[in-house]
């Protein structure tokens, strides 16, 4: 085929590039022995550290702190409490330590208390002027473009691409169609409860400060039957949190693909284990004993170094 | 046109079928005031009532009860111990009376404690002999078709159909695709919370006995946000438990269509209110106060008396 034709040009020539290519046609051969009816064609994608940049931290971390600095004149106590004083502090390292308690307890500051099309525009506006750090981009544009490329040649033949993310629902949709291509009914996330109430004889829905869903580790397949209520037949993550889809997904009979994005490329992007020696990290760690069983199940592993020749869209 | 070409041909000229006609005209006319893109029309259908019969009792109630006895060889308690006595009694006076607590106990008997994978089997061999006592038809064949029609057109005219119903989730999936053209992913209902687990090696998702997410009244609005993120443009329902998704519809901008099944037909069907002096129900009340609000916010009421000139398929 001419070079022109290649639906994945980001890719290098190698066993990743491969397999997806095989996997595909083996799937979509009518015939074929390996043949899936295109209702049953459904890819799970992790989001952070596998679609787009996860480091220095996570995106949506960044903008809850962006949020508590901009509500913190309300919240005057803000600058002697913890997590919040860390933030307001820009204390990276007291940030480190504060763990899911402290977390849970920025996103609720920050996502909560507003209804659901406020907070949409909150997080519409943020996207529009957030840039990141390193690469001095809105992170809408921190996609990895082999990965946009491989969501656009799954759909065109014939998958439906899901997110399943333990990000906030609510806080990918605003994006995911523009950067991804994938509607927000196609987006799996962990979630805040809401309340619908009349507001002046308007009907909202509440953003409580109250956890609904955790989509993650097992809480992915959990998020995968009650969204999707089919298992899928390929799967993508980068972590110790996509350990679970992957099982799941590769559970089902017939052909499976499974991949693991691993950050080895510092000079292009970041390198994070601490699988094979790399450092170790808070945000999207991808342990040995992952690694092991990638290889035990046969499921391929990514190079971002070796794998693919862009990183991200030109701009 | 053609009596051939009609998209909705058990519908009677009138009111409802023009209603339905000039909103799907308006927002499918490119360039017109109305016009909606395919990606936001959503249409969101109440299930017991509005697509399928739920008189004498819901069918997923049907279903329960059938487990329960089936089960019962290994529950030598149930038989004095209500509500399972009343179901092994066949005393429908005293079911009438188990409430909503008593709901959850025979539905958490019957429907958890197995894998999703059984689960689903167990529904799918029901459906396959389970029978209707007045129609003496499976239930799959109790759809109403002016509303398979209704579904079909909206499709056609490139709308997602949705059903946001308060059964169960995985009572409906097994048999939403086959009855309506409505693939599992667009099934939305209430559910109880699945565990993943692995069992000799493989991994499974075990139904628990805990409710998870009630999809009814004000949760269907909740639902609605929460699988598809999006605001509907049409909702249909038939009873109270659909208010809130009506109102929540009928608050977004531009065309909107609003409308409630009524059974008004005892000779075809069935006829309950209490509204409009019908006799009041367990099952799927449509109260007066509910057509008192349909009429002030211009929710359109369907006669299936009137407006349909069948209810079901033919054999
Ligand atoms: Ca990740
Ligand atoms: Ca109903």
């Amino acid at each position: 085929a001419l070079a022109q034709d290649d639906p994945l040009p980001s890719w290098n020539d190698g066993a990743s590039k491969q397999a997806i290519v095989e996997f595909v046609e083996a799937v979509t051969t009518d015939g074929g022995a390996d043949f899936v009816a295109p209702a049953d064609r459904i890819a799970t994608f992790d989001n952070d550290g596998t679609l787009w940049v996860e480091h220095p931290i996570y995106t949506q971390l960044a903008f809850a702190l962006d949020r508590v600095k901009a509500l913190a004149p309300d919240h005057p106590e803000w600058k002697t409490t913890q997590p919040f004083k860390a933030v307001l502090d820009n204390d990276m390292e007291a940030l480190g330590k504060i763990g899911e308690k402290g977390l849970v307890e920025l996103v609720m500051a920050s996502h909560a208390g507003m209804s659901t099309a406020d907070f949409e525009k909150i997080v519409t506006d943020w996207f529009k002027t957030a840039k990141h750090p390193r690469f001095d981009r809105p992170y809408t544009e921190l996609a990895y473009q082999p990965m946009v490329e491989l969501l656009e040649y799954l759909r065109d033949n014939g998958f439906m691409t899901y997110i399943v993310s333990g990000g906030g629902v609510e806080f990918m949709r605003p994006m995911t169609l523009e950067v991804y291509g994938i509607p927000a009914q196609q987006v799996i996330g962990s979630s805040i409860k809401t309340k619908y109430e009349e507001v002046n004889g308007t009907p909202v829905l509440m953003r409580e400060a109250e956890i609904d869903f955790i989509d993650d580790k097992a809480g992915k397949p959990v998020g995968i039957n009650k969204f999707i209520g089919k298992r899928p037949i390929a799967a993508f993550g980068n972590s110790a949190g996509d350990r679970q889809m992957l099982e799941w997904t590769g559970a089902g009979g017939g052909a499976r693909l499974m991949m693991l994005v691993f950050h080895d490329d510092a000079d292009r992007e970041y390198a994070y284990g601490p699988a094979n020696g790399l450092p170790d990290t808070h945000f999207g760690a991808f342990p040995q004993d992952l690694m092991d069983e990638a290889k035990d199940k046969g499921w391929r592993v990514i190079s971002m170094k070796d794998d693919w020749n862009r990183i991200f869209a030109d701009r």
